[in-house]
């Protein structure tokens, strides 16, 4: 037994049997002792990116971390943008980076860098294990920080000869991690908040993390059933239990004056696992802070806190019983397109109006699908998970990952074009795992917010070189032909006919299959 | 004229004229100062990893240093790796990386990161401008820094209201960056390596760098011929001028026994722009560094310094004349396949027979690929661009950016499938900007190069989960359809008949064109 056994048996005693993957030389002592452990579900990405969404689309579905194995700074560097995303997200994650031995460092070989610095901004904890007696305890720890609540993203640096050294006979069993139970928020805070919603001015309860989930969403709900305390989530949420039988909570919109306008009444803004709101970016001119300046932010529970109990306390202290009314779905949108030429709008509601029952929803939709959670309040219940972090490249990996926890449910992904060509390869891992993954692209060919931005900026009209940043039409991508290249069969439809007919056989199906949506 | 105007205008005063991009609304300032500039020739990468891979060919080639636009601290990591491998190259480079408004990062938006931290270990000089009236200073010294020999990777960040923040009327002119020359070698090192090889023991030339193009190449190859010195490239080289004309250079190999065999009997090791020969990976019981205990090991001029000077100034000492001859390359070989079933071997061979005139070569042929230099040393007089920091996928962005540099010279890639995945969206700026870009896919369906360190391990027969790591035929990738999809025509080969076929049709066409080698 060595150091990279000695990792994969602490990773497995302590529950985290899948590995997200993209190895290379310096791990494949890791690799070897993976071989050994046929518990272990090693998932193969053909890049870094696709490992660490994947990582957080499984996190956020399995309520567990998975492991992520990647190639010294580079391959850490590759899975940036997604750790970035699922450290926003607060999910639990724990990356596994190979680097080289100790002894080789000080030669600075053509692949070393500096894993430390590169890890730091992405990460909660970042760790470089010394040796391989360190190992177990090293991971164990990885562990327990991943799994602090809300979720945290954990790097362990495992050097080449941590790896291969062989330990002693006699070492101990792997370590298991402590995990520290979620705090609870105190009585000050419940009954500020109590006040604050008995003083009947417009009082917003912002939901956020495990806020929009279980018995705290149906606390929310219920709550604001008896109180008439309106309910909003964050603009971008980790997971979101949503559908006919749950709470509709709206989500604060992305665009700036639509959030300040969203909020513009609010005399109080409770947060339940959410932050004080604030713009995706600035803007010249417009604030930074979302809520009105007389607006009261009081935390109801923060991030880290234990949300069913803090929700249930709060709607025990306003008198609601556990068995009142929750505020009531919408009733389901009457116009859904039939037939014409197909629009974003119309790829939503016709999704809306026949998802299945639990299904998961990943949402990198960017515009074109801003309007889906306004038709799928009254859909069959479901997931929602969306993009975190505004690192765009999430779509496929995190519906990947989500597959991987809940291979009995369909996974949806409403995909944006520019931002699905950040890591398509995605689609090869979904064919290899016959994962089942439907694919809507939402193929508007631009990067279309940008649009929307180049407006905001003062320039209605933009040029020869701004169009040539903006537009993605020349030539347009075939997603069909792409998809079908890494193995996921493919359609495509331009009229609503079509997309209906392709929806069908998409939900029909058990299995990777991708519907290019031009719109 | 506000901030991001005066950047343009100093990048464009300092011959900074191409911009590989991919851009985010926190640089949409930028984006429409560039529409105000149409000198800058912006170029859209599908994801930036494309960007900086071909921000590095570009200066490879152009001899000088190209922009980038990247989208904050995501934007940047996803670049980090072909960055990396620009560092390793030691390639002039200036990224600019947006970033939120200096007064917006207070408020931990969701976007927010450390860009600092992470451009660090790729970069050789990172610059936060304050404010729009220091973005011209700060621009000229990133091209300063950018343009110091051999050339290094400068990164200036761009807060979003630097950008947008209008100038003064009276504002100066765009400052000019004073590039430094290269330093100059000493007499003592000139005097200490002639003595070394007019010792007559077994004594190398190792070259980098700037060693392996121009006057400084064909002085080591007058010294070679005249001395019996041997002439030895580094493992993995920037550019190379190599064929008929040229003096033939082997490079050190890649795998570690090869290396210690192939420098086992030297005595003297001079470095001309190269560093002390150490293992990529260290291996259990075997050595980082390559050279013998017993060889002296002497710089000659380290890689800042002006190489054409130290070599002529050598031979010079040598009582070389600049008229002798210079090392000869060999005879081309004489056995090239005809026909039968497709091979590595025969791609090289009938590739390095066929090369056009002044063809460049990008090379991230991995394993299959070893025995192209071999093949190619008397082929039409050709420039080789390696990876230099080991960081897979920058081969077609490589290509990308060396394409645009050279628009009359033919771009020929050879690259390796499971590394040509990591970046494949440079294909479609190959589509879109008409480049002149043969792509040799070289598929073997595995990361074949893992299963001989797995060999090196210690593992003759992997199993199932180490099988699913470094397998890439489950499902196949289909080349032709993935390069179509992107706007790229192409063809499949698996007989040498073929293969000579597809290339006669992608040599006789300009325009992007992949020919899928299944090998």
């Amino acid at each position: 037994m060595n150091g990279a056994d000695s990792l994969c048996d602490t990773l497995l005693a302590n529950d985290v049997d899948v590995c997200f993957a993209n190895p290379g030389t310096s791990e494949m002592h890791f690799v070897a002792a993976l071989d050994r452990k046929p518990r272990m579900r090693c998932v193969l990405g053909l890049f870094e990116g696709v490992v660490t969404g994947a990582a957080d689309g499984y996190a956020r579905m399995a309520d567990k971390p998975a492991a992520t194995l990647l190639h010294l700074g580079p391959g850490l560097g590759n899975g940036l943008a997604n750790l970035h995303n699922a450290r926003r997200a607060r999910v639990p994650m724990i990356n596994i980076v190979g680097d080289h031995a100790t002894y080789h460092l000080q030669y600075d070989a053509p692949l070393t860098s500096d894993i430390e610095a590169l890890a730091g901004p992405m990460s909660h904890w970042v760790r470089r294990t010394p040796d391989a007696q360190s190992v177990s305890a090293d991971a164990a720890e990885a562990v327990r920080v991943a799994c602090r609540a809300p979720g945290q993203v954990a790097t362990l640096i495992l050097p080449a000869d941590a790896a291969w050294t062989d330990l002693p006979s006699g070492t101990p069993a792997p370590v298991r991690a402590r995990v520290d139970p979620p705090g609870k928020t105190s009585a000050e805070s419940i009954s500020a908040a109590a006040r604050a919603i008995r003083s009947g001015q417009a009082t917003v309860l912002l939901l956020g993390g495990a806020a929009l989930r279980g018995r705290a969403l149906a606390a929310a709900g219920r709550i604001a059933h008896a109180t008439g305390v309106r309910l909003v989530a964050e603009t971008s949420n980790r997971r979101v239990e949503r559908g006919r039988t749950r709470p509709p909570v709206a989500r604060l919109p992305y665009p700036v004056d639509l959030a300040l306008d969203s909020l513009k009444d609010a005399k109080h803004l409770l947060l339940a696992g959410s932050r004080a709101p604030i713009a995706f970016f600035a803007y010249p001119g417009k604030p930074s802070k979302l809520a009105p300046e007389d607006c009261a932010i009081l935390t109801l529970a923060a991030p880290d806190q234990d949300m069913d109990h803090a929700l249930e306390w709060l709607a025990d202290e306003l008198g609601i019983a556990a068995s009142a009314p929750q505020l009531a779905a919408p009733a389901p949108s009457a116009d859904i397109p039939v037939s014409g030429r197909l629009t974003g709008a119309a790829v939503n509601m016709v999704l809306a109006s026949r998802l299945p029952e639990h299904a998961i929803v990943c949402d990198e939709s960017i515009t074109q699908g801003r309007e889906f959670p306004v038709h799928s309040a009254a859909s069959a219940p479901h997931d929602w998970l969306q993009l975190t972090g505004g690192a765009i490249g999430i779509g496929l990996p995190l519906a990947t990952g989500a597959a991987v926890a809940c291979p009995d449910r369909k996974v949806i992904t409403l995909q944006a074009d520019g931002s699905g060509m950040y890591t398509v390869q995605a689609l090869w891992t979904q064919a290899r795992e016959n994962l089942d993954c439907l694919t809507i692209i939402l193929a508007n060919r631009s990067y279309a917010t940008l649009y929307g931005e180049m407006k905001n900026v003062g320039v209605a009209d933009p040029g020869r070189n701004a169009r040539r940043m903006l537009d993605l039409h020349e030539p347009p991508i075939d997603w069909v032909g792409l998809s079908r290249s890494l193995g996921v069969e493919a359609v495509r439809a331009d009229t609503v006919e079509d997309f209906i007919r392709c929806l069908q056989a998409g939900l029909a199906r058990k299995g990777p299959f991708l519907i290019e949506a031009l719109i």
